[in-house]
């Protein structure tokens, strides 16, 4: 296949899902037959909502922590984000043995802070609008001997991120087309290093908010482009460039990536609700938009799909679909 | 065990499970640490809010048209019903090559209406305020030669609805109690038939609303006790006395029945939504909302639920959660 040199391979993916398997979920594949009706074809969506932690996210994290050295997991890990990343990273510590600081803006949803601090994290807050979280961050790390956990530009991420697709592909068989939300790129990387490692002839489309396609506009020009802070509801897809060694997975195994508007979004998580009685966030509900709002030209019979996570609490969820 | 001499017996489960395999879901079982934590238990919630048409319904309705001889499914079979059972016969119907005529209040919801017409049955309609359903549907079924299909009452309803809990089991191991929503009483019966044939220890709870008690009271007194037009958000439970035959199974197999308020419920709705990332219908939360709202004395280390099913749309859901 195109780019057997990569960074990540189906062996480290393998590697990966047998290190996470007692950790992980291995989570249900949903079909729904009005969904096939609708789309025209057969469709198998990969629940990573119903993931530990509610998203991929932990795959990465757990895969990455799990291979550090006795050393540095006697001094710890840290990670900056607001989102599910810094959930992840969290969990897979406290489950390692190991402990975690988080650096999260002040002004982060309290409830993501609740959630990470119930996993045992220690929180360090910034203030986004003046203080630089990568200089905060890397001087703490290096101050307390901490190893960085990064959310996407690892290959120990990447490969762990792919175990989801590797699950699916194991459960489905071959598939056509298998489609994938994109942020940094790390999901997508491992997703398509799975699929088409499987299956070469397998597609793989990632599927961006329309106010943060920096990966579909760099695969376009061949090189990293970086768009404007992104706007849209698919806060995790916000990522406004694709990490580097993302993009070089990336920029071999991916066939094309699909746009979808935050309205799509939105219809999609009120299907999701009323037809596959399953809660998305908005970024794992955008392959699933992708679909229904016709985003894909030509789609052939067999379609897999990544809900990447449901992290959204029932308040924000009636805000958006009343809005 | 005792009854062993009931109308339902776990070899009829398993004959319904072999018989319905190809068309119903094996539905996933979902878990959470979360959870498990908050009750002190391990938990193990079968999603039928994930069946087909969303609830277990199609699995007793199907068993028990798939069972009709060639004669009865060349005429055409009937329900009654405004709810789940209702889009069951429909569905049920049309996969077996056979028509259905289902009897709804004119006033009934326009989409369950649509569903129940989407899955190409006839509609008839009536005035719920001042004609008779059972005469009305008798009537019907008489002049045109259908059979009636009832919603809990006939064994092979029971025997159908009892492969939920067969699957649950076969997937957990030896349970210590399972919880089970309780309306007419037949899911309970066949989960009941297939649990203590499974594990004779296995305690079987039924979960009732506080204002649909029949069956709780029905049990107390030995005997079947019809208690007022029932006022609950639960609406699949909403009955006011037990079947005779799923009492008839009940009174001997099910161990106690528990309570549950309005607002357990919509808190077990929200929890599902917010931690456990799926849609349960109010009838569908009981079991959950028994155990997070404390309605189970002792609990044991192992704990099986029925989740019924999570017919409800996203615009109610928000109402009710918001109200």
């Amino acid at each position: 296949m195109p780019g057997a040199d990569l960074p990540v391979t189906l062996d480290d993916i393998r590697a990966a899902a047998a290190r996470i398997g007692g950790f992980v979920h291995r989570t249900p594949v949903l079909t729904s037959r009005t969904l096939d009706a609708l789309v025209g074809a057969e469709v198998f969506i990969k629940c990573e909502n119903l993931q530990r932690m509610g998203a991929f996210k932990i795959r990465g994290a757990y895969n990455a922590i799990a291979r550090l050295a006795p050393e540095e997991l006697a001094k710890g890990v840290a990670a900056f984000s607001s989102g599910n990343h810094a959930q992840a990273t969290a969990l897979a510590a406290r489950e390692l043995g190991t402990s975690a600081v988080i650096l999260m803006p002040e002004d982060a949803p309290r409830s993501k802070m609740a959630a990470t601090a119930g996993y045992g994290a220690e929180i360090v807050t910034y203030d986004r609008y003046t203080e630089d979280r990568v200089a905060l961050g890397t001087a703490l790390a290096e101050e307390r001997g901490l190893t960085l956990i990064p959310p996407y530009d690892h290959p120990d991420v990447i490969a762990g991120q792919g175990t989801a697709a590797l699950e699916l592909i194991e459960e489905t068989g071959p598939l056509d087309v298998l489609l994938v939300p994109v942020g940094g790129g790390g999901l997508i990387a491992g997703s398509a290093v799975a699929a088409k490692g499987m299956h070469r002839d397998t597609k793989v489309i990632g599927v961006e908010p329309e106010g943060s396609d920096d990966t579909k506009r760099s695969l376009e020009s061949g090189t990293r482009v970086t768009v404007p802070v992104p706007r849209t509801v698919a806060d995790g897809q916000a990522v406004s460039v694709p990490g580097e060694l993302t993009f070089a997975v990336n920029r071999h195994l991916v066939d094309s990536v699909a746009l979808v508007g935050d309205a799509e979004v939105i219809d999609a998580m009120r299907f999701a609700f009323d037809r596959l009685k399953t809660v998305f966030e908005p970024s794992g509900a955008t392959g699933l938009a992708a679909l229904l709002a016709g985003r894909v030209d030509n789609l052939p019979p067999r379609v897999g799909v990544i809900a990447s996570g449901g992290n959204i609490d029932a308040r924000r969820f009636t805000e958006l679909l009343g809005g």
